[in-house]
């Protein structure tokens, strides 16, 4: 249920009247836009009567119901204005949202060492990124595969972090390592085998560092907002959607198939920013710069892409990475598309000072 | 096999060489490229060795073997050169190609009456479109559904090409009706549903219309370059790829997924055109705008959209059709795409004079 | 919409309001079951009062509506009383049904040559199949790949069908060669990449044979009804459905997922005689015994096996043929479920008799 | 790699071997089959020589290398010989094994209350299951469905274990709990959606208590022993696997695609049992029976079925549950198809005592 209020509504007027629901056992969340204030009612709403809920002050002007499974995801929830997903990093601040310059990640899958992720780390933000992806904690398929180098691997991203004032974002598997890895990560990430671990959904939830959450493999849209909406309603207002390519029947010329068409259903249906991540998405590194440039036609608000100073040693993951020279090349051929869209920022290493 | 000649072989030589092949029980395939003459081998030729081949003309270059299933329609057999569908139009010749502006095809699902007809060609001509979309035999999925109003519709279809001058693309599902079909169409549809209708595969291969290949429903990216094989080995070089959706784990918001990543994935494997349609690709209108503009990002060659004057009234997929003021608009945005990557021409009325 | 009959309705009765329903601009077609006579209504009638028709006759005990898209092919449209195909073979006639004996259909996929198909014929024969079945005209997914012999293997399935009193199931690819292949079929198959060949189930739906009609690879059940609905609207009222193999995300082990799951699901819809192919459907001869003693288990009222006398040596599907001796060896297991599901022959041999 | 040692090798060498392998840096693992004793080897084995291992004993028959990416669940691993999975429970002990009578486990969904719990447990006993299955902590797609009672519920698992002596099978969801947890399951059971949670793999494979491993909805085969490689990894030899129904491109009349299919392919593949559950594979209690026989048939060793007291006041998963009623008929129905395959115990009711 949505509490519309009108313009110039008192704020004692809205204390009151989120005290009133709360006597009521609903929980309810205010929510500040351009315009106008809006209370959120979350809870066991299904059997009130909006009108009646409306009687209860003169300055709520409608009360509305949310029909879908997701309340708090749900682009009806914020009266239709996209939320602002805002980052502080080194370098500053950094808001993920639709209205705002594309938000480039980029590093490679897992940390290997610090020669690495350092020299990785300065080359992307060189080119324009304002974050460092880079696993500490990698799911494999394989227990025998590496696992990702855990802890040490943190070490090495405060390290990469420090040198370079990039904001750092790192998968979190094991709700046992949150507390050491947020004090790393400026963002953490769910990662798509994870997308419906709901311990962990909640335990994020829980937190304040912004999530990242990656879509499952064979995820609806809608289970994956109704993943976001176990760590909106445990708290946590920052999450990313991030897609990364879906199972279908086919995966012989690529190892998923990256959904892009995901970019106009979230936008209907949610207000959350939408990350769209080609590299994992496609599997080979070949095919992300193009699908890299579709994504921002069709409006994504940020990037995920995998580079590694040397992709055929990488060891995860190599054949979908670019090097540092091919990602600074796909940059610039970006910047076209971004420009066009008006979602680019003109001058990248001049907007961090 | 890919017998590639030195630059300069006397089409003497060539002639000679191809009547050689023929004794050897081959089909010889001449393909003039910017630089070099090829010849492609297609039959027997597994036990063959290149080397053996070689010796037959000192003007021969290499002797590559295509290892993929499909020969015809693999880059390789073009040495990697796109191919070019060049469709005359009453208002002139039409080329599809990587090398060659975007081509717009757009129109309603099927063809209700002729004034509806002839207003929409006229109305997305003036947007831009080269080509009529409408369909006389409709392929759905209820024997109780409209099944189109058949050869009459062709009739108005031709009408529709008088007036507009615009090529004209209408789908064949009975090749009963391939004779009358095409006498109207200057572009024949092979529909989803008979992506491996062999039968009709191989008849459309045996005449001169191109054809626009749609791909099936769940067809994976080889069996869709295989039936394009069929109509090639049938003698018929022109051949465009329509992507329109696959089916996937998820249908609720999306009629299909619009499957963007096989825009790379062709091209890499394929010198034939690429269209995509957004349209059906999505059933829903809203999600086009942003779905085209991706396409053209990702590097397609061609679109085709769904314009209808009164969708609410269309007897069929009204949903996914848009309004030709809306049609306007879309035109008007993708400009900015489409000038971005250079694939826009600048005065498309101007063009067809 | 379905008018039940009072029990003891005179037979001019019925026939008077047949005419009346046909002056009403509908398609009334009488269905006779074990204790009451229906005559379902195609056509306009969404907009009807079932009251109203009601009021047509005193004999009319109720009327009711389909509210499936599939009309006679619902398993109300027959009062749930399961239809019977019964096709008559040289060896007498045989019924397709949920309340009969379980029918084998077994063979090669496709017929080589005379030796092969009439030897086959006779082995499968005494192993107490009831038909064989064999490609004469084969879908294959490459033009260069063997296409089977065509006319000429028609005239080898006569000739084991003359030999062994068995009937014959062939697939039908093109309208064009409908009526040489009904001289020797008696039963026609509808592949599964002709599912949804619209114009193709239109004519097989005008004439007189029985229709086994394959699932296409990713065809809902839904739209395998429908596709059936098209056969049954034409004027045909035997039609077997046959599962063989659904695509899902996995193929690495099986060529496709049998779903066996779809005889509840079908039992519970249609009335239509089920069949299920685990040589197809799994595309492996290892795993047809588990999954053909399953589909008897599941309640399937045929089963399509492949049978070849030499497997290695096939012209296709060699890796999911069955040799003689273990097909022999598999009735003989296959008779311990059927024999605790009431469903099978105690003596085959003579039963032909 | 395995180690196949000669038949009467003696138990001190076999020692000595283990020991050699560990200072080789392998981790050797002995299994004992019916006539031979194996050593697997798990490790960096690919460069290895086999006939170099070979030397390392003339006891030693012959060095296998084991292809497939699982080693430990691999079929080869055992020599073709399956495993056992013997759990004790308050009625005695039961074996989870291709050569063992099947093995019936049921029970709701959730746990709602004492009352509930114990006559489910008391009727399905009675019936012939030997393990009750209940969910404490219960993943439900939205943050405001139902959660699962939790301990509490634990509590009264326990009380239905004392009072009916059956085994008590329960989801684990965090490792958190998994404390508790062991403290009253006698198999812990790891859910679809956390199939590649690979946290909680490692941290139940450190433990004793055997897997109740399920299937993700789209989990390849070769993921799926992959999960169970995790935990067999980690030292617990103990893993069931349970088909529980996969998603696909139809969801419309049944949940899930239960893949039956699944069952050969697993019988060739691994030596682990398999379970098949038809509630949640299909979401419909009239299609448990018929998928019921199915999985009897083509070899399943176990069956999981939903049975609720009143299922339709169900808290969750109603629609699936069979009543006490309809499961006691159905175990009649079963022991028919149970019989015929020899795997059904004669007497369930005095088996236990």
């Amino acid at each position: 249920m949505i509490v519309v209020l009108k313009v110039g509504s008192p704020e004692a007027e809205v204390e009151r009247l989120t005290q009133e629901f709360l006597s009521w056992g609903l929980s309810p969340e205010k929510i500040i836009g351009k315009h106008k204030v809006v209370i959120g009612l979350v809870g066991e709403t299904v059997e009130m009567d909006p009108l009646q809920i409306q009687e209860a002050s003169p300055w709520i002007e409608e009360v509305l119901r949310v029909e879908k499974p997701y309340k708090r995801a749900s682009r009806e929830y914020r009266q239709g204005e996209p939320s602002e997903v805002i980052v502080s990093t080194p370098n500053g601040s950094v808001t993920f949202g639709e209205h705002h310059p594309l938000v480039v990640v980029a590093g490679p899958c897992s940390v290997e060492n610090e020669e690495m992720i350092v020299e990785t780390a300065l080359r992307v933000k060189a080119a324009g990124a304002k974050f460092l992806r880079g696993g500490a904690f990698k799911p494999r398929t394989s227990p025998y595969a590496f696992q990702g180098h855990g802890e040490s691997a943190l070490g090495l991203l405060a390290r990469a972090r420090e040198v370079s004032g990039l904001g750092i974002i790192t998968e979190l598997m094991d709700a046992a390592d949150l507390e050491t890895l947020a004090e790393v990560a400026d963002v953490i990430q769910i990662g798509a085998r994870n997308m419906q671990n709901f311990s962990l959904l909640k335990k994020v939830g829980a937190q304040d560092k912004p999530i990242l959450l990656k879509r499952g493999m064979s995820a609806t849209i809608e289970e994956w907002l109704m993943a976001a909406e176990y760590i909106l309603a445990a708290g946590n207002p920052n999450v990313i959607l991030c897609e990364r390519g879906i199972r279908t029947f086919d995966n012989k010329y690529a190892r998923n198939t990256l959904d892009l068409a995901a970019i106009p259903v979230l936008r209907s249906l949610t207000h959350l920013p939408i990350m769209i991540d080609p590299s994992h998405g496609t599997g080979k590194w070949e095919y992300v710069p193009s699908m890299a440039a579709a994504a921002i036609a069709a409006g994504t608000d940020s990037l995920m892409i995998e580079v590694h100073p040397n992709p055929k040693k990488a060891l995860s993951d190599g054949p979908q990475s670019l090097t540092p020279e091919r990602f600074d090349l796909l940059m610039q051929e970006l910047a076209v598309i971004g420009n066009a869209m008006g979602r680019w920022i003109v001058e990248p290493a001049m907007a961090a000072v």
